[in-house]
């Protein structure tokens, strides 16, 4: 059998500033369609200022998690590059690179492999509201 | 020749709050027995509080790497998480989302493609002692 | 159509500490090369004292990032793995742990799937300058 790779895109509207998007129902949906039974969900989001990871999605931890960026990267904690653009989003460009922009889940039996409690997230830092597209590149048997 | 996908299934027993175990000897088992000499080992934790990623593992940064997690990303710093579920694991979730549940390394000649002093670990954020299943699947030729 | 998987390196001179390097143009350049039009390409940097990730590639934003690694783990902060070792790159390792060494970014048609103010780059957090061989991974179609 040969490997196929597919490749979707999701598309979501956030409002910025840390807002945490649910994403695992759309790449199930993909995979489903995909009728790919084994192998991998890269989960990438073009753009600087948003990144992906896995969180257990329930609304304490939607507050609790941007919140350790607000400790780490303050906005307006004198970034050059604000000086430079006046753009007011410096925060955001270094929490996105630190978080990063890609994050791969296997599948097996054509079922990702998450935790129960463990949901793929989109996490759009930039000082606005913004549409997004995030890819969903399937590869597998 | 075609490319083929081969998913195992690592077993830890973790302490939790930071523990670091090193995967790599059991990713390069797997990689040896599939047969596999060109590709890549994807590392993924199912679960929300463990993460992976790679580390000179020695005794020294066994301790500095999680206390970092502990300067950024305190015990009970008013995680509305924990106001919910009372589990007294807010930290664990933050940090092991910000650290990303998914690591890829790629091989050539049957050998991963990591430097001398670097292994692939599971960082378990947990509030207790956990056993997990890292998944990792080789992809390759 | 067979998969292929084409590994190939880029080598780069860095300053450590936080230098930031545009590996854009190496990876396209291999890209093309391949032949290749649909997949991934996995970057990973083999060694424990840098990371890979994305960023606005301009000025302002290759100061204010490796400053965010200032703030939340400032050189010398009482590593351990600086008692045993002596190499005063404690710093170092937490901070290549944390962003982590490997990124995928998918490509279609040939392209890369970044954003048009999203680079691929990466970051060499080492106490004095190094030579680093970064593996760019290609696979797919």
């Amino acid at each position: 059998m040969e490997a196929r790779i597919v490749t979707e895109r999701i598309e979501v509207a956030t409002r910025g500033e840390g807002h945490v998007v649910d994403l695992t129902a759309e790449v199930a949906k993909r995979l489903a369609a995909s009728g790919l039974k084994r192998g991998s969900a890269l989960v990438f989001v073009p753009g600087s200022t948003a990144g992906v990871t896995t969180i257990e999605f329930e609304a304490g931890l939607l507050h609790d998690f941007p919140a350790l960026f607000d400790r780490i990267a303050p906005r307006g904690a004198g970034y050059r590059h604000e000086e430079a653009w006046h753009d007011g989003n410096g925060h955001s460009h270094v929490r996105a690179s630190l978080l990063g922009p890609s994050l791969t889940v296997p599948f097996d039996e054509g079922r990702l492999l998450l935790g129960t409690w463990q949901q793929v997230v989109l996490v759009d830092f930039d000082a606005r509201p913004r549409r997004r597209e995030v890819v969903v590149q399937l590869t597998g048997l």
